[in-house]
């Protein structure tokens, strides 16, 4: 039997259930902005990072959290002594802050959530130092001052050995042009940034997958690729604020941007305008993604719907545009290349990948 | 043997190096503003919110958490049928409005990150529901802007029936000769405003007070008050926004604001700059907390030192500001007294209460 995401325990049904009922009552407290010298732009509910309108300026305001990608570097470091903290905390930044950019936003400052089970687990002075060093630099990376942060402990919610860590970030897009907002063309490009690896998503299935292995995290994933399936999956995120300030520097315009998490290449249909998004170019599929279809066994439906797949981040503009994203792309530090095309075809909406013969429906993804 | 807060399991010595550490490693990251067009106002570190000055106004940054007081709210769920969730979306909405407002940020949005062990804990509609509607009010109330969110299942982080709440807030200060920049002088006045009960703080130990008692939630308080200890530990924290406001409003200079949680009392001396902070006037012990210290026990001492005592906030002022910050107080709703003194005395920075025979030493507080 194929693994699906759902094996792992994540009811996606009960959860979009919750964060629909979050929407509607948060809508009804927009009327507050006004009293403080803002306004809320029209379209910005169910979007990635919520948008506040200043004068000149939107600010961005964006709350996220890890997931359970920390299990895997605890269980790395009681079995091999290998400290991947470093790593845990430039993911927990790039989750926060590749939502926040996809609005066009560029991050401003990052507070850090880590809530323990037990205070004792700050007494392991090496992996506390790695998590702190790590967010400083994953701040750095993505030019955003360290904000502040909350480190409570939380005995009888959180398991003692564990942390939940999690964030938030102010952004500002700045002039408003800036913004990314979402109006997207028939035979608009579909540029895709890579991942580093899982980065953030799907690590709930992953541990499922681990637990199942004679050698767990030990396994070699093979296919060309030296590392160990501890390594592969604590390689740390890739941070996309760089590739958008580049784009902004040199002036292309960008129409939407879709940070590729839960839901995996699903996300690809996030905006509600019914559009067919094909993927000519889905890119070599990585190693560890190999590894993890063959040792689920996962089908490449619910991987592509699951993972990212080896493309962390898309980019949607105009066909003449696409050198030039590339190349802002490559000037800051990722690898890119031309996925696909949007297209227009009436009120369908889908997720296409011919050379794979997947495809994904509109059905597939509630998200608003 | 008298209970104190070390016996629920916090070890705040530890907490407090790591938390020393982030503020170390932050402070690294400082210089990124500039290139945002923002900078660092000085003696922000280790303050309640973090600021970011910008051209004619200051943005606040606050990541806050709820703690365990949601234990108590499924605990008693459990045993009455009560569901006192709405309540509890206050307190988490409060625990981080109250620490915005402290450097005379108002809110402008409040982000929720409801973190579970189980998809399955959203499924119970009338809780989610009081959740979802609680969150809401309390986002009105206090004039904020419920600016999205994350609600992750964290199965193996978080334990299966529980829920991690927290969440964050941008605020604004304008015109910016609203910051409350902690220039406390001899002879000021310290006006405190009543909690609510023990509103977010100290809730490991009173769950550890509730699992020793014969009927647990439902043992009636006494002393006067009809409530269990259920209900009258879930009782809505109160939020002090309203009154921020209306001292700025009416043009009432506040020295600094503290709020009152971790460590109780002894936050009040949080400032650097030592002072003697003589507190004439304790106001009457609510009847929860003279409970507590019967049930524990508790003694006086450490009493003082972890809860708020009735008293939810405080506002260091000229004198002949006081009548007027008691009126600002009351019309925000907010029962408010002269509580006592900021006095210099050379080098010594201590906490008195001199009518219950109490003093703290600066060596008991120690949060930079």
């Amino acid at each position: 039997m194929s693994l699906s995401y759902e094996a792992s325990g994540v009811n996606y049904d009960q959860l979009d259930a919750f964060k629909r009922a979050c929407q509607q009552a948060a809508s009804e407290t927009t009327r507050n902005l006004a009293a403080r010298g803002y306004a809320e732009p029209s379209g910005v509910r169910g979007e990635s990072a919520y948008l506040i309108e200043a004068g000149d300026h939107f600010l961005a305001h964006v709350e996220e959290g890890l997931g359970t990608k920390n299990l895997v570097a605890d269980a790395v470091l009681r079995e091999t002594g290998e400290n991947f903290y470093a790593a845990i905390a430039t993911d927990t930044v790039a989750t926060i802050v590749n939502d926040l950019v996809t609005c066009g936003a560029l991050p401003v400052s990052v507070a850090m959530h880590a809530a323990a089970g037990d205070s004792a687990w700050f007494a392991d002075t090496a992996r506390m130092t790695a998590l702190v060093n790590g967010w400083r630099d994953a701040c750095n990376l993505c030019g955003a001052v360290w904000g502040g942060g909350e480190t409570p402990t939380l005995r009888g919610i959180v398991n003692a050995e564990a942390l939940v860590l999690a964030g938030s970030a102010i952004g500002r897009i700045f002039p408003k042009s800036n913004r990314v907002t979402g109006t997207v063309s028939d035979g608009d490009a579909i540029v895709f940034l890579a991942s580093s690896g899982v980065q953030t998503n799907g690590l709930s299935l992953c541990r499922l997958i681990a637990d199942k292995l004679p050698q767990g995290y030990r396994t070699p994933i093979g296919h060309g690729d030296g590392r160990t399936f501890g390594q592969a999956l604590l390689a740390p995120s890739a941070i996309y604020a760089g590739f958008v300030e580049a784009c902004q520097k040199r002036g292309l315009p960008l129409h939407y941007l879709a940070h590729i998490t839960g839901h995996g290449w699903r996300k690809l249909m996030r905006l509600d305008e019914p559009f067919v998004y094909r993927i000519e170019e889905p890119g070599g599929e990585p190693a560890l993604f190999q590894f993890l279809r063959e040792a689920g066994p996962i089908s490449l439906e619910e991987a592509y719907a699951t993972f990212n797949q080896g493309a962390g981040f898309a980019a949607y503009v105009h066909p003449r545009d696409v050198a030039a994203v590339l190349a802002a792309a490559e000037a800051s530090g990722h690898r890119a290349w031309r996925a696909g095309t949007v297209v227009k075809r009436g009120s369908e909406k889908r997720v296409e990948i011919p050379s794979l013969n997947l495809a994904y429906d509109a059905g597939s993804l509630r998200l608003r």
